[in-house]
């Protein structure tokens, strides 16, 4: 028997049923618990949820599945020398391209006059077509391209950025620092859905703020620590930045006394852009074991370089 | 030279620079200007708005071009007599569809919630996948098939009616009396694009609505005799329709006193889901007179019979 051992006793509950059933339906002999003796595993399934910190005596482990997309709070671990791999799956990005979509245009068709309207008034003008419309992605992995990918699809004009440049069909791409500035510059809503590094943090700070277009839309469902908060608040202050819509923050619950709660251009979404669903994220895990045992490689690896 | 009389003063002074140029650029040799004697103009551009309201003299025009898509307020003028043809135009197109799906995501993803908060509140929940989301299309002509592919493009599950059952990919269509009842019983969300004719005319009505599921949100950017207002009214109060997204009413500007303004589960917007676009709207015209021309089918050629 293969051993897969559980390391999130939080979420074991909603795990237990799909991922016994995926792993037998796989047919390759995976015994999953949430204890087993270390030098017995063959995977791990952990999060930053679970109780698993030092990875060094499951010596014989194969890979470490992570059950979400961001490692950065994992990647540190100087004990996992193991094969670390982000979850792909189905659900995850699909969850993602549907809060991209609709809060692009929640702020394309101009929404909140009509949904906060009091009092009766026929103020009729049509707004632009989204063929007329910029929309500029910052990170084009797996969720990210198929965001691009989805409103591009919608007629919006699409360009994305990436560290190193990728090519995705129907989206107008660019890489590198000036590719970025290219980008920022032509953008009326920009979409954030970089990894959180050490090279992504603060990639919207004063200057980058400056360098975009007057009354741009701010969207982050990607990560906290990729906008520099004061100088989001500046921008808005200004209306360099009309408003930001934002899902994740560098501290989660976002503290009551944040100024972001109270700001009248700003939206706060409670980390609800994609989540995990046990369904599908346990077909991954099967996949990946099956990868594993037939020496293919993992859907997800993550580049302990790079840090994603 | 073919003569091309524009009906329509009020619309002539968007319409003048685009529709010289699509005409000049059609090669045809078309004069165009909002007077010309009778006997003399070849195709008439009309609207709602126009001044040609007897068509009788016109006795050698080949085609009434309508600037709009729905047609059913001059269907009924017996005087014209030559082929009618309602606008189909890209813009009119992209306008629709974008409209539906930004509001089939403000409905699926509960945006509300985020839009109206006014205090801190980390109130975690992800909302269902479009996957298992049901939206129910009531017709399928050149909007609502469209509408329906870009839903089915995110991952909706979609399922279209029309009078005279259509296949479209996809899209799980159903045709008739019966094949209605199946949709209204099986949609989270339903979306009326049906035409406005006699036929058409309380699609919803207190029986209808009787038969959706309860808590449907209805989105309607069709016509608004498609909707009993009363019978929706009622609807509303019981809870059997959570929410009601109106763009189009049996008297517009909706008046002040009605009570879709003031009710917190309805969304009006001024007749803005679609408008026709002058620019890609000339070139149509430009293209109906080459087919004209050259004894090809008009694109958009109403059927005088079923009245649309």
């Amino acid at each position: 028997m293969i051993q897969l051992l559980f390391g999130d006793r939080k979420a074991w509950p909603d795990y237990e049923a799909p991922l016994t059933r995926a792993l037998s339906a796989s047919g390759l002999g995976v015994a999953v618990g949430t204890e087993a003796a270390p030098e017995t595993v063959d995977y791990i399934v952990t999060s930053p949820d679970g109780w698993i910190t030092d990875f060094a005596p499951y010596c014989r482990a194969k890979a470490v599945f992570n059950l979400w997309a961001g490692v950065e709070e994992i990647t540190g671990n100087s004990t996992l020398t193991q094969p670390l791999v982000r979850m792909v799956e189905p659900g995850l990005r699909e969850g993602m391209v549907e809060w991209v979509t609709g809060h692009v245009l929640r702020h394309h068709l101009g929404l909140d006059r009509y949904i906060k309207r009091t009092v009766p008034h026929w103020d009729y003008a049509a707004p632009p077509l989204a063929r007329n419309r910029t929309v500029g992605i910052l990170g084009l992995g797996e969720l990210g391209a198929a965001s691009a990918q989805a409103l591009a699809g919608l007629g919006f004009h699409v360009i994305g950025w990436s560290r190193t440049k990728k090519d995705i069909s129907g989206v107008e791409t660019h890489g590198g620092p000036t590719g970025l500035d290219a980008v920022l510059g032509a953008s009326d809503i920009v979409v954030l859905l970089l990894p959180a590094t050490p090279s992504t943090e603060n990639t919207l700070d004063a200057p980058a703020f400056s360098r975009m277009r007057k009354g741009v839309v701010v969207l982050n469902p990607g990560r906290g620590t990729l906008i520099d908060d004061d100088a989001l608040l500046g921008a808005l202050e200004t209306g360099q930045v009309a408003h930001a819509t934002l899902d994740v923050f560098r501290e989660e619950p976002l503290p009551p006394a944040h100024p972001f709660w109270a700001h009248p251009h700003v939206t706060i979404t409670p980390h609800v852009a994609s989540a995990t669903r046990p369904g599908t994220a346990s077909e991954a895990i099967a996949e990946n074991i099956r990868r594993g045992e037939s020496g293919q490689a993992f859907l997800g690896l993550v580049d302990r370089g790079a840090g994603y």
